[in-house]
């Protein structure tokens, strides 16, 4: 039986890393086989383009609507080598990140949702997770989190607006997909952590 | 007044250097001034994605979805940061391949069409070059030629068959595109030079 793709969404700081740790115990208590992905990245293709937006090249930063077609490329590579054949074999996927990301980040934050959209169709199709798990957080309380792991990186230094264009999206986007639900990410992590694993309980019963 | 965007296609051997050395010094002669650029490539971050995409990471290779993606990202830093500006300041652009590339190569060769079409138009709009001078070559002759300078690319290792894809479909784009003239490639330098000289002579009058 193929298996389910599952995707952990959300700002900065939301506690992606912690939900994707939830998500798997959860998986493991019920002895279901999967493997974990984040993106952009998860092969060697993908991590190099992963660097490059992230880093630039000689001082060069990508323009918006290259860091739109390196994301899909580095999630098309992605997904052909990884997350399909993962899923054809019957292992679930618990992924840091998917497409719902390009259309907050780079379609909400950016203003290029229309781009997104081509690009994001023309390479997925019908391909989408099975599930998605968003963590809801003010972006200023997410950042604020964020900024206690250490330095900011690129998506991370810019302005407070371009997050709430980001979070508005989000909610759009989760309010419209049946297959998506809203985790206040807010409270203590004891609490978000339950909250996270009663909504994979759920899912997994309505699977069954 | 806005320059002119000039653009040299062809399969591999076709002497698109050649090509390139010939319409600039016809723009030399006529005094104006230009830069000359090729693609995929062109800037710190385009270089970097044309490398990785010819090259690969860590033993693996792009996934044709994924190679349509990173040409258009460096296609887009080129003309956002380096053609676009260049014209708009009145300069004349010389590019060694344009989007024809991805349409005869990506879309005839891969068969990816489609996805070509839909990437391009939502990238580039109604950007388009202002002449094209397609160099055409029977492809055993083409790679013949690119075989005597050294070991092939990737590209250029590909089967016979996906040559001929790419020019079939280049002769259709050049057919249906009143900008575009077809340069037979194969007889002696000085003869194809001498063809290049006379439709760029050509070009410059109907410009007047």
């Amino acid at each position: 039986m193929r298996g389910k793709f599952i995707v952990i969404e959300g700002l900065e700081g939301a506690g992606k890393s912690n939900a994707q740790r939830v998500v798997s115990e959860t998986l493991v208590a019920h002895g279901i086989e999967f493997i974990t992905t984040r993106e952009p990245g998860g092969t060697p293709i993908a991590e190099a383009l992963r660097n490059l937006w992230k880093e630039g090249k000689d001082g060069e930063h990508t323009t918006d609507k290259a860091e739109v077609l390196m994301i899909y490329a580095a999630r098309t590579q992605l997904v052909e080598t990884v997350i399909e054949p993962a899923l054809a074999s019957g292992k679930w996927v618990v992924g840091d990140r998917h497409n719902m990301s390009s259309q907050a980040y780079q379609g909400g934050g950016r203003g290029l949702a229309d781009l997104v959209d081509n690009v994001g169709s023309a390479i997925l199709g019908d391909f989408e997770p099975d599930f998605t798990i968003y963590l809801d957080i003010e972006p200023s309380i997410g950042l604020e989190r964020a900024r206690g792991r250490g330095a900011l990186d690129r998506i991370e230094q810019l302005n407070i607006d371009f997050f709430h264009r980001t979070r508005e999206r989000y909610l759009a986007l989760v309010k419209e997909n049946p297959k998506a639900v809203v985790i206040n990410a807010e409270p203590a992590i004891e609490q978000v952590s339950a909250d996270i694993q009663q909504a994979v309980e759920i899912f997994l019963t309505s699977e069954k």
